[in-house]
């Protein structure tokens, strides 16, 4: 049977490409927003969905931590690292040296700052709500406009390249959390994404939980921290570490968590991706 | 002397309305992003720079903490945390009911997002730079649009306000860092941001640090973590602590950090906005 699954729309983004890359042979359907891809896959109308949730330049994406954290339904069954190549387009009158405006995502015009300062420095720079958004903007904007995004949206847009692989790392990749109702039976190579927060705001309380993943040996991958949304100061703590949720260390780890949290849920355990590449 | 302060702009922003609750009678310069702010704070056109930091629902500010930690000369000398209302507004001519978009800046968005939901559920939101900005996009559509923003812009650039106090949450509070090529003198009641990173990706490093202030009771009042835009899974971690970097306790912590981290930043040490508000 053909999978249906979501991805962070319009068709063209990054999120599309993990989406095709990680099962070629789904029926894709595209969502306006994080949350909607989030809340279509918890509401059963899809099996999966595909977002990015970290970029190795930008940071973590505030909203699919978010949608993590509110969403008891949903756990993260996969991960999925494509590097991120942007691409710099107008519509085919326009030139280079006419344009006044770049449209883009946040992420993506950050990513490509130091090349917009040295080849654009007196464009304005136009936020849009994904880099596919962005290249419609540009195409229906009435001044000379550029936009940045990947290879594929010109492609479907209609849009002539000017310049390729303008990012400013060429180490840029994003990492997608595939989204499911279940997470993901052991596989030897696993991560575990959990988050937790504390009623107390004592000095040790974090400082113990790291204790018993250092205490155990296991290593955490990635920390972060997202307010709580009740007042300024209060926070969830969001981590990775290695190994599955089942595996014995962890389940300790888990256990003991339990405890000295006033929050705790895991987000998912799933191979990890350097492990599951095939 | 009449102080120059940069602000991000432009005008009717709440970085503008720091900028006024801060110093009066300064001389307002506003700039088209955080980073420009910086720049002009580093080089000496301005003498301080008045930026969002934090937000007590969509988190920090990415290009607030990069630029901190990329811009050796600037250092934090102040903090202000200010209550955020939103307002949703439209051109006198248009109604409630025909709204077909909703333009703001993505953390205001998310901000509302539950009044969105219930009251303009058909309605695109567009992602503008800026509040301000968003208001000129709402002035300038074709179709029947709406802005969110603050009572200031909407002021200034003569929208009508449909309703007011929208955020999902009361308690939505904006801190805001002053930048200055200085930080504060010790005032007894001081907070110090710093941030590091670490060579080796090791379980115990962070355990570690923790453990200088854990040990020295000294309150983490934040923790936060950034990409290094060296690779995947690379991070600085940014830090703030009670106590003046002058103050013996914090002083002994950070000579021993400098130890145990490969890159090592104060970015300042103020007075805690708590104890210095008037």
């Amino acid at each position: 049977m053909i999978k249906r699954i979501a991805f962070l729309g319009p068709k063209g983004t990054f999120s599309e490409e993990a989406a095709l890359r990680y099962k070629p042979n789904s029926d894709f359907q595209p969502f306006p927003t994080i949350f909607t891809v989030g809340l279509s896959v918890a509401n059963g109308d899809v099996e999966e969905g595909v977002v990015p949730i970290e970029n190795s330049l930008g940071g973590s994406v505030p909203e699919t931590l978010d949608l993590l954290i509110q969403e008891e339904r949903l756990s993260i069954c996969r991960e999925l690292i494509l590097p991120i190549r942007h691409f710099i387009m107008v519509k085919p009158t326009t030139k280079a040296y006419d344009v006044q405006v770049v449209y883009s995502h946040p992420q993506a015009l950050s990513q490509c700052q130091n090349y917009l300062k040295r080849n654009f420095p007196k464009a304005g720079q136009i936020a849009s709500l994904s880099t596919a958004a962005a290249v419609n903007d540009m195409l229906k904007s009435k001044v000379s406009a550029a936009a940045i995004g990947g290879r594929r949206v010109a492609e479907i847009q209609g849009a002539e390249i000017l310049y390729g692989d303008i990012q400013d790392n060429l180490t840029n990749v994003t990492r997608f959390a595939i989204l499911a109702r279940h997470d993901h039976a052991p596989t030897g190579m696993d991560k575990t994404s959990l988050c937790f927060s504390f009623s107390e705001d004592k000095p040790g309380v974090l400082y113990n939980v790291l204790g018993e993943f250092v205490r155990r040996k296991i290593n955490l991958t990635k920390i972060e921290s997202r307010p709580t949304k009740e007042s300024l100061g209060k926070y969830i703590f969001l981590v990775d570490c290695e190994g599955h949720r089942q595996d014995l260390l962890v389940k300790e780890i888990l256990d003991n968590l339990q405890r000295q949290t006033s929050l705790l849920r895991i987000l998912g355990s799933y191979p990890s991706w350097k492990d599951a590449s095939s």
